[in-house]
Order: C-alpha cells, then sequence, then structure tokens
C-alpha cells in the first residue's frame, strides 16, 4: 500500500502557528530526508497557518540536516495581504533548526497563460519509453524514495547509469507520485528538485545536499504525471547551482526552482 | 560627483545586530527603493552581523514596498558554521516589515571553476556599441537609479524603446557601477535585478514589482562593467518569472538569480 504524499507531509497542531510532523524513513537520501520533501511540509505549514491556500513562492535555506523522525514545524505570518501573504516557516528537530524557509502564499486561480513564449516543452519520450530511477544510485547510496515515487528518465540522460556520462550537466523526466495522485502546488515543490542531480551526467558523486532552494508554483496542473526538466550551470567552489522546469501532462509549465548545492568535485 | 554603491548601500550599528540605514532618492523606480538595491542593504547587514565575509545565497520576499529615507535592518544569526553561516534579515520602516530575507554566507575564495559546460557566454557587443538606458521608461515612469549606474542593453533587444519589442521575452547587457567601482558580492546581488525587465521585449508595462528575488555568487569578479543576460518564462496571473545570469568581463560566470514579480498584462 503505498503512503500518499499528503500523509508523509502532514502536520497536526500543537499550538497557534505550531505544528507537529513525522519525517518518513522513505523519503530519504542516505538516511537524510530529501531537500524538496522537507520544504513541502514547511509549505503546509505556510498554508495552514495563513489566509491563502496556495504555495506562490517558497524560499529555504538548510542549516542542518535531520533524521527521520518527529519534528516541530514553526509558521508565522509576517503580512496577510488581499493577493498575497508572506510567512516564516522553520523546521525544528530536538530543538535544532534544521530549515530556515520565506513562503509567500496566493490563490493561483485559473487564469490562462498570458505569454509563454520564453520556454519551449522538452522533446523527451513518454514516460512508457523511459528509465525507472532504482533505489541506489550509481555509486550505491540508498534513495529509497525511488522506491515510492517513480522517476522516468529519458534515455538520452541515462549515461551515468552505465558509467558514460554525457557531459551536459542536464537531466529530464517524468515523475508519478504514490498512488498516481495529482501534483498540487506542495508537490510540486518536492517536484522541483525531485530528479537526480544534473551534475550525474558530468561525474556521479555520492549526495549533493541542498544548501538553498527556491521554487515557484505558477499553475494548478492537470491530473497525471509531470516532466521536469533540470540544468546544472556551474560547479566551482565544490557547489553547484541547478535549474528545474515543470510541466503537467498538457505541456502547461507549472512550477520552476533554483537551487544551490553542495558536491565533491573541484 | 558619483555617489558609491558603497555609500547608498551603508549601514551603521545602533545594537546588536540591528543597524540604521538610509534608502537613497536615487535608488528608485517610480519612487520606490529598487528591489536588488533592498536585498543588498539586507545582504551587507548579514556579512557584517555573520562571521563569513560573502553572501553566497540570499532569498528577499517583498512584503511592502518603502520609500527613500531611514529604515532599520535587523540581522539575525540563526547559524555559525564553519564553511558557511545562515543568517535571518529584514528591512523596516517606520516599523512596518517591507523585505524580509534569509542569507546564507561564505568565503567565496579564489577556486577555479570545476565545470563550465552548462551555459555559453552570451554573444554580446561591447558596451560602446550597446545603449545606454536612460532615466526614463518607454512609458514615461522616472528611473533616476539609470542616472548613476550605467547600463548599456545590446541593440537586439532594444526594440521595445522605440515601440517594436522583439516578443523574446529577453534582456542582455552591461552594468557599470558608479565610478567604475569594481562588484562585490554585494553589487552582485543588485546586478541580477539591475537591467530594465526582459518583459520589456514582450510589451512595455508600468513598475514590474519584485515579489520574491533569489540570487547565487558564484566568484568574485575581476574589476569592470559585468554582463548580464535576463530571460522571462512565462507571464500568468498577473505575475512572470525572470532568471538572470552574470559574468565578468573575463567572461566567468559570477553571479546568477531568479525572480517572481506582479505586472499589469492579462
Amino acid at each position: 500500500m503505498a503512503i500518499s504524499f499528503d500523509d508523509v507531509t502532514s502536520i497536526n497542531p500543537i499550538a497557534p502557528g505550531r505544528y507537529a510532523a513525522q519525517l518518513d524513513a522513505a523519503w530519504t537520501i542516505g538516511g537524510r530526508p530529501h531537500g524538496g520533501y522537507l520544504l513541502a511540509v514547511l509549505g503546509r505549514a505556510a498554508i495552514t497557518a495563513g489566509e491563502h491556500p496556495h504555495v506562490l513562492a517558497v524560499s529555504g535555506h538548510f542549516l542542518h540536516a535531520p533524521v527521520p523522525g518527529p519534528v516541530e514545524v514553526e509558521a508565522d505570518v509576517l503580512r496577510a495581504g488581499r493577493g498575497a501573504s508572506q510567512v516564516r516557516a522553520r523546521l525544528v528537530q530536538d530543538g535544532r533548526g534544521c530549515v530556515e524557509a520565506l513562503v509567500t502564499t496566493a490563490d493561483l486561480g485559473s487564469a490562462q497563460p498570458y505569454w509563454t513564449g520564453g520556454l519551449a516543452v522538452p522533446d523527451v519520450p513518454g514516460p512508457e519509453s523511459c528509465m525507472r530511477v532504482p533505489g541506489r544510485t550509481p555509486l550505491g547510496m540508498a534513495v529509497p524514495i525511488m522506491d515510492h515515487v517513480t522517476v522516468q528518465l529519458d534515455p538520452a540522460v541515462t549515461g551515468f547509469a552505465t558509467g558514460r556520462p554525457s557531459g551536459q550537466g542536464q537531466m529530464r523526466g517524468w515523475i508519478s507520485l504514490p498512488g498516481d495522485a495529482t501534483f498540487d502546488p506542495l508537490s510540486l515543490v518536492y517536484a522541483t528538485d525531485a530528479l537526480p542531480p544534473a551534475t550525474f551526467e558530468v561525474e556521479p558523486t555520492g549526495w549533493v545536499p541542498t544548501m538553498e532552494l527556491t521554487a515557484y508554483v505558477r499553475a494548478l496542473p492537470e491530473p497525471g504525471p509531470v516532466l521536469v526538466q533540470q540544468h546544472a550551470h556551474l560547479i566551482t567552489g565544490q557547489r553547484v547551482d541547478e535549474t528545474a522546469y515543470v510541466w503537467d501532462c498538457t505541456g502547461r509549465l507549472v512550477a520552476q526552482g533554483t537551487q544551490l548545492a553542495g558536491i565533491r568535485l573541484g
């Protein structure tokens, strides 16, 4: 029985603006909860504490990697506006701050795009022609999250799996949630960080821990898997940046993200 | 006599982690201080309060546009690590929170890039062959900041100035600080938001106010102007995203940014 994304990101109020959550041991990489998953938990606290139903923009800075198990989430509404609100959220484990975030919330509504000329939908084969990412990296690290989320990569970016990375620093593929649940703004935040690191197609490494992750949610997606494209641009000083764009299965751009991460190269 | 970037972003300590600053009337768009300028002031407070000399990653969420004049800046160190620290910073005017930010600080050092394959330097003519942006937008809004900072655009993206936008949603050009000062991490944060909106090359509008801006600083630039490329990807629900990449005059990628802004289109 699949554990739903809603289940693993659920929160229980314990005081005004204070929530208890359980970080799931399956949503981990090398034993540490996944960064986009943590940011989705913070996003849930922000929309619960605030006036608006959707995460529009979330920025998380990662202080300390928590372990699976109980955490507390704090959410303080900084400004409750008519069109948008801003919420400060933090994830704490055993009294130690793990992730600090700022969240702008809004109602995404159903507006049709006014201009979409900035980005074409990438040409990726359907999920059935793609390669499912297994629960272990090429260098042997356990990624149990991949046994729950179905990530199917464009064969053109899977050279890393056989020791022949393309050198391009790109990753593209489809993501389906447990039970094929429809994506919402919180799972879209996770989706901006869900593919294997684009740097695997430069040089496979161990864990690439997120230092900062910012995601924008632009529209509510149609049911079905989402298509994600990630690009790395520069590895320097043992850090790498990566951008992510997320389309729903009708080809609509629904989310985008950028992150800075640590990497053991250089 | 040019007012330097250091001058307009200077802060004076008034208590531990508390600073007074003066928002300069010249660093404004339509009377409101520029978003990237505000984030640079917050970045200065973060490196002053914290242990590390450089802004590595900064995320600002904009609550309320301040006016030129006195403000207070608060900076609280959330974690002081060996390699990086995280600081929460906020800009307050007359008791009202205007900008909330999270800042990760570090020492950028002098590491040479390990991999640069993700992005080519855009092919832009030298500054002398570009068009200087005047202190007024095509629709007549005053942008006095452009009388102090020299922004010189690639002629290929200046159709908007004569009522013939290219439709591409791109902006490219050179930026020089007052007195041709060398860029540092704080002025690079400003640079990620310094060009006219890339949406002017879709359709000119009034003010495109920043809702969220995240910038990463990747290296200390060489002296000289910097080259910036901005791309808009999607206008929907009266909001637009925009990415920015910044190269120093030797062609090294030194900063990158992403923002979500409001826009009166759609």
